[in-house]
């Protein structure tokens, strides 16, 4: 993780301040330079209170200079006390900042339905602020930790016509992807000199390809928010939303965002194994998604990964509930490269090769409808004992 | 069970044929009178051979005089040998029986993509017929059963005019209800004198409030079968599609379904517990719906009930994940009769009754919207570990 750069001008830290009991619970990202923020929040009916707030400031299109993240508590259905608090978290981060309220963005996670208690932020945020210099990823990363195994970093430096432009990402995350409700967080750093618009832009493409084919489109959770920052600071010719700098620009954004999504699915709350999800040979994008979103989300397909049992039935089951139509005829099941089913009937595979399906830390489960030319991806983990004891007793 | 009553010229058996190890794996519905058929299937687009050759058959509205249900082999995913295994079967029976292989509809239940081995069938249909007359409900009930853990049979007499109609229903199902695929079935059978339209119409009512509001709409697995058979044999003057003798018919079986679809829900794989969802002050009933799905799906929110954790916050969240608007200053998030959220705040909920809440056998979550008039209930149960054992060790 020390390989990773910072943009120039930003500064970051996190640190233990109280709202859980030892852990790292605050995380800063800050840029003397005020940012321009593209933003993406959840679409749940119940939004969190930093997420109103948040989606509020934005609405101005305005330049900011921070983001103050807490884990332990999201802030959300707490009603206007919470929507008050929030206010008071981002004036007083302005004051130890010394820039204005406004210029301050908000994101919290954790419970759901408590109030916060800010006591620990009056001398949490002074240590956080002086110890600014001193902050790394890691520091940051983890500050906005719940129930995630490890901290969550990744980074591009690209060209822009000479001048080096850096990306970092961090992000939080680790719920069993869906059904879930764990909170997804990821705030991606840019020095770029990038238009609103072009941001705007590379970020709904690079969501869409990353963060939504692991929590499935819309069925987030409360506090849900993925932030672009960029303060120019690289000082590169201005990117806008077309021609080969804006290409540059935007496929590093989806890597990044590609690579922090596989890690959240990677720290899948006691999963054992990473399973990709590919729907290939569908006649529209729509049907791919649709089809693979209702594999990737089978909680009987997970159970059959984690037992290492090739349930070919299952997939094709799972696949068929998404209510797409595809020629069950023309269908092949491929799992781990086996195929298993084709031309309408179960494919009597080798003993041997089937014997090592689903064996491995990360399984593929591939459905071909061969009725057109068009994909989709997903990813997804298996499901364990761990996780339902873990969230039978993961206490309001 | 005994106390439950045939409806007149019925004959039902089950037995153990050789589909299974050792416990019932074939059961015979049949009537020397012929009865008319209702039927919904499931919405898979994967639907199983004996579905596929179901609707073919019932297409005709003809007038039919047996159903054969196996269970162990789902006879789905197996091509063109899968139909004709079907159509076999049908002729085996028909022959038994001395009716017409179109007279004869089957019902597959099990695994999906294997082929049917009809060799056990020789035997076990002389003996099934053979033994008709000893028959019983709970025999024809456990010859369905796969995962499930006692057979399950509700009965219902009712008077038309003076005349006594009797109806009985056998079902099996015991998956995890959603996100799940084991296979539900039901045989809803019944003397009663009723015109075609009649019996279609009061399935549909019936199925839309009871089995639908278990599996959620659509997410069927591949051999999903609910039929009612009526034979005339009661005498009655003929239901029609409206007056007080329909509405009578129409809530005997809305009632049976529902006892039928409770026995479902508790008997899902390893749950402890049966949970009641009512989306209540909803705007529209299929607001009511929507919402009320999403809390009885999260698995999240059944964790919760497993770790008797009374976790408010995943039930607004899982309510919101619906994407239905509602305004969360107004509602009212009720579990075991205690309110947790109210006004848009938390309830500082007495201590003593809080610690009752998802203690019972039974549990009741309840969400008032408060905007409107209409509600919706939906039934579901906890998860365990030994769901997740069960399901990554059910082999194919």
């Amino acid at each position: 993780m020390n390989k990773h750069k910072v943009p120039k001008g930003f500064l970051i830290n996190g640190i233990h301040c109280g709202f859980k009991r030892k852990r790292k619970d605050i995380s800063l990202i800050f840029s003397k330079t005020p940012f321009k923020v593209a933003a993406m929040f959840t679409k749940n009916t119940v939004k969190g209170a930093p997420v109103i707030d948040a989606r509020k400031k934005l609405s101005r299109n305005g330049l900011f200079n921070a983001v103050l993240i807490n884990s332990g508590n999201a802030n959300c259905l707490t009603g206007r006390r919470g929507l008050s608090d929030c206010r008071k978290m981002a004036e007083m981060t302005a004051k130890e900042l010394g820039v204005k309220q406004e210029e301050v963005l908000i994101s919290s996670t954790g419970i759901i339905g408590k109030y916060l208690d800010l006591s620990p932020l009056n001398e949490g945020l002074s240590k956080l602020v002086r110890d600014l210099r001193k902050g790394s990823l890691e520091d940051a990363a983890r500050g906005m930790m719940t129930t995630d195994d490890f901290p969550k970093v990744a980074y591009r430096s690209i060209d822009i016509a000479g001048e080096e432009v850096i990306l970092t990402g961090l992000a939080k995350g680790a719920g069993m992807v869906k059904p879930e409700m764990a909170t997804m967080l990821s705030f991606l750093m840019t020095d770029a000199d990038i238009s609103q618009e072009a941001m705007k832009k590379a970020l709904k493409e690079a969501t869409d390809q990353s963060f939504n084919r692991i929590t499935v489109d819309g069925d987030m959770s409360t506090n849900d928010t993925v932030m672009l920052l960029a303060n120019s600071e690289a000082g590169n010719k201005t990117i806008t939303d077309r021609g080969q700098h804006y290409e540059k620009f935007s496929e590093a954004l989806k890597s990044i965002c590609l690579e922090l999504a596989e890690m959240i699915v990677y720290d899948g709350e006691s999963a054992s194994k990473f399973i990709g999800v590919t729907v290939s040979g569908a006649a529209s994008i729509k049907k791919a998604e649709k089809i693979g979103e209702a594999i990737a989300d089978s909680l009987l397909v997970k159970c059959a990964v984690l037992g290492e049992d090739p349930n070919w039935g299952r997939i094709a089951s799972s696949a068929g509930s998404a209510k797409e139509m595809f020629n069950i005829d023309k269908i092949e099941i491929i799992l781990d490269g086996v195929c298993f089913y084709k031309k309408g009937r179960p494919v009597q595979t080798d003993i041997k090769a089937r014997k090592g399906v689903f064996k491995g830390r990360r399984v593929e489960i591939e459905l071909k409808l061969n009725e057109g030319k068009k994909s989709a991806r997903f990813y997804s983990c298996d499901i364990s004992d761990g996780y339902i004891k873990f969230n039978a007793h993961y206490t309001t």
